[in-house]
């Protein structure tokens, strides 16, 4: 199964991370400029901003809010702290409903030494006590399983099944998941959990990169997509197959390509967009 | 669950590979002056050495030998490349009878770019190649399904169902598992695929380390057991429950401790597996 070349840029969003030589308006530009669609955007990207006028700006570039990145990181050994989790992800609801932003992204959290069913528990609980928010302004919420390398300190959730388990738990249609290849590629069961997913409506968002060999680096070696071993058009053909027909993000953290000039990286960007994914 | 602490080095044993300064004659009397019980040889440790020599100084010096390491890396894009695959593998389980050991423990290897299902065929494939000549010497062969990190070159076999499932079709009593607490740590389906495991009557081989947070290479930064997030004792519980017994072998690919002097490096492994294993 492989899904058909994408030929032009309509389901293009790249996160701000991606291109991070940029500051948000340099980004928002050459985004606008490049006929990238979508963009979704970074917490950090916001400090000093007014989210409502950077959504404005946004928009009136003509691009496409897709998502804030990135709320979660609930589990904690404090109750103080875990609180503090759930005022932080308050802020982000606000900030992405001020944003326009429909979504925001959950890394969910881990504590090393915690048991990850404890972890999850405290982030099935942390998820549920900013729902009313959520729902009062419309925004919906992603948990988005991570790769088991990062079990240990960022994401207690490491697959789709598990993801799909917590959903489950929480029984809310505001809260989905964010389908990473990049987390999720290797996973024997991606067609069956990805099923699950989209029957449960809850597909929120499908982000790309590959995956490379060796991998040098735990979080910053990433590939652009083609780079690397991931077949990312068969799973691009799984999720569609599924229904999912929403916007594609580019979500690529290298240091190898942070070190070049940050529109040759868009341009290799948009070349991988129409020749691998 | 948590298991009790261990009072002796009757059960423990420790990988060639894990004291790397050493030679395998340096090993063998280092860790029998020590008090070590068992012996797992990495085949590099073999190379320029009789087998049947070896096997005879490592029980003269009163050590069991534990397991042969390591055989597998059946994937190839090539027919020619997986049949020079199984002469190799048919080559270590010889070494494994002439060393006396009971056991070789498969790494069983992925082809980046490939289907993770074709490799599984042909991992498949090539351990049934090689069972003949197994069952004629008598010598188990212990598939370590890999922590999914290694999916890309190394194994398309990342969680112990999976290992489970290969087993299942190959269905013979010399074909089992290699559990390492470092690739399965995070699974959410450990209790039951431990079962599982156990009930099939294939939990041939134990290995510990840790998980380092953060963890700065994904080959060499294993932690010493005690320094990382792994719950060591529970998961030891939860074999022992399972009805396993066997060896606890230390497996620990370090280039912090490697640069350490051996003899030291060999002492604390003693001290961890005591007071944390």
């Amino acid at each position: 199964m492989t899904a058909e070349p994408l030929s032009d840029f309509s389901r293009l969003c790249v996160h701000t991370i991606t291109t991070k030589g940029w500051e948000l308006e340099e980004a928002v530009e050459h985004y606008a400029e490049a006929g990238v669609s979508g963009i979704t955007v970074w917490r950090q990207w916001l400090e000093g901003r007014n989210p409502a006028g950077v959504g404005q700006r946004i928009r009136a570039a003509g691009l496409e809010v897709v998502s804030l990145c990135r709320g979660g990181f609930y589990p904690a050994l404090e109750e103080k702290s875990r609180e503090e989790a759930v005022e932080d992800n308050k802020r982000a609801i606000e900030d992405a409903a001020a944003l326009g932003s429909p979504l925001v992204v959950l890394v969910c959290g881990a504590v090393p030494g915690q048991s990850l069913v404890e972890s999850r528990k405290q982030i099935t609980d942390g998820i549920a006590a900013t729902l009313p928010l959520a729902e009062s302004l419309g925004v919906k919420l992603a948990i988005e399983p991570l790769h088991p390398m990062y079990a240990d300190d960022r994401s207690a959730i490491n697959s789709l099944a598990t993801a799909n388990d917590v959903c489950d738990q929480l029984n809310h249609p505001l809260v989905g998941i964010a389908f990473d290849v990049y987390h999720l590629w290797w996973d024997p069961d991606l067609e069956e959990q990805t099923r699950r997913t989209a029957e449960a409506n809850r597909l929120f968002a499908y982000h790309v990169c590959d995956w490379m060999t060796p991998t040098t680096d735990l979080l910053n070696d990433r590939g652009l997509m083609g780079e690397g071993c991931i077949d990312l058009r068969g799973i691009r053909a799984l999720v569609e197959k599924n229904g999912f027909g929403g916007m594609i993000e580019v979500e690529v953290f290298s240091n190898r390509w942070w070190e070049k000039p940050t529109a040759e990286f868009l341009e290799a960007i948009q070349q991988s967009y129409l020749n691998h994914t």
